[in-house]
């Protein structure tokens, strides 16, 4: 799983309950190599995490680890997150609680 | 129960108190085989739980399992939810508080 | 009481602090059997209590049981609820704390 | 005290942090018989109280009952309230924490 | 100090976390006697406190009494309250948290 | 540092979690000795805490004291606050919370 | 990392769970010493932290200190904090939750 995850030149440390995730980009050619239009391009909700935060820490002074980890496929709001630029690629920072489910 | 539910050829694992859920079609032909025009055709707002999330977790850190399981018939709200396509077909993820009630 | 309470085709279990209710409906007749224009029909906010949902589970895990059980007849606020259909019967789910009174 | 509370047909037992109260109506006439015409008659914020609930069920599963008894005259907020029509006369449930005051 | 506070011929208690202040008026002549113009009065924002709620209830089931005594002066906010006619007197039901400052 | 707050005919104590403070005022003239025109003064959000209320008490019971005293210097917010007027010196009483920073 | 971070003639020290930041300027030269024109300057979500406050007070009284520590680098939200003025420098105060991530 490690080999579909983008290295990048700074490592990006989540506060709190945020995740980084890049998004899965959609695919440019079909199986047999022919170009689909960019109009056709199927935009996808699912991405990789890159990092997550230590965890949100509650009134009481909890530490809520979250869910996910480095490499877990998920699936993404359709708004929401941060865009962050990292080596001229988007990556986007949600909040544990924005990210819908794990992708297996 | 399981034969009503479709399988698909991801899992997705809802995060939190999110659940899993996939809409029940309106009827297309009436019982003695007649097409229903689609206009006739009644909205339903049923469905099958496919998968359940693991529960909220409080600010105490307890986890809250939700009430459903996979397989339940359900009741849902109006509006609300993500829409997720899985193998051409469109599931929803409700937040579990979103879902009216369980139909036996 | 249980006479006054119609019978359904389907069970419908109500989720967390959820009430399902019927609402009674105005009377068509005057006592002496004359029939009384719908216009003058007086819409009534008072209902029988159908199912009650195992109540509300709060951040610190204890589930707050409602008031109400199946066949209280209740007062009804003019707004809110999500409607049912059951066997061409509309229902409404409340949330526990959204009924108004019980009347007795 | 009792004496100035109508008695109803019916028994509203208000849910939860609920108070039933009836407004108290505007003097008619003036102490020596005089008709008040109705523009004259001033608006009164205050009423009876006709009956309880149990108390707000706190997330922590305590019942915090109503500072208010039955019979209790109290000052009513200017809006707010839910209109119920018993026995033909308007009752007004509020929540008991948008009562302002207890009149002695 | 209880010297500058009205009797008035009903007792209000008010309820919760309110307080009862009776707003301190603008003077109408200067010291030495000559009456100021209704539109050269200053609008002040203090008042005194006539009576205090027991104090607000918690979900914890504690009671928060106010810093708040009977006779306090107290600076009051621009906005907000209930206002309340006592023989003729407008008086103002604050929360409590609402009120700014005591006055020495 | 007592030198630089002005001291006022009356005290305010302010109530709860408030905090009130003295606007140090634009400078009016440079120090060579020459008048600023009003325009040119630039708007200052500093100022000098005059009075700390007791502290905001929480849902448990406790009382959070404030980190600010009497003669800390403090950075102000943008906007916020309710203004007060002691000896014709207009001072602020802000929430704890709003107060940006100290400043030494 | 000190010496990547201005010294200034004042200490402010961010109150609660403020964080005190010098944002990160945009390149105004390349490399090779050619000026970039102020169009083409990239700008910058990064920044310092210089100071953090002690943390935020929790209803049950606990501080809760930042994850953050002066000298951090640190990824900007767009939007919001409190701009401060010191020495001619733009410094911002953000709630530490609103710091999206730290940069290694």
């Amino acid at each position: 799983m490690a080999s579909r995850i983008t290295k990048f030149s700074k490592t990006i440390v989540p506060m709190m309950d945020r995740v980084l995730v890049q998004r899965i980009k959609p695919e440019t050619k079909t199986a047999s190599g022919i170009y689909i239009p960019e109009k056709a391009q199927e935009a996808l909700n699912e991405g990789y995490v890159i990092a997550v935060g230590k965890g949100l820490v509650t009134s009481e002074g909890k530490t809520i680890a979250s869910e996910l980890k480095e490499g877990d496929k998920v699936l993404l709001p359709p708004y929401g997150g941060n865009i962050v630029k990292v080596d001229n690629e988007e990556l986007i920072l949600f909040r544990d609680s924005e990210i819908l489910a794990k992708i297996q």
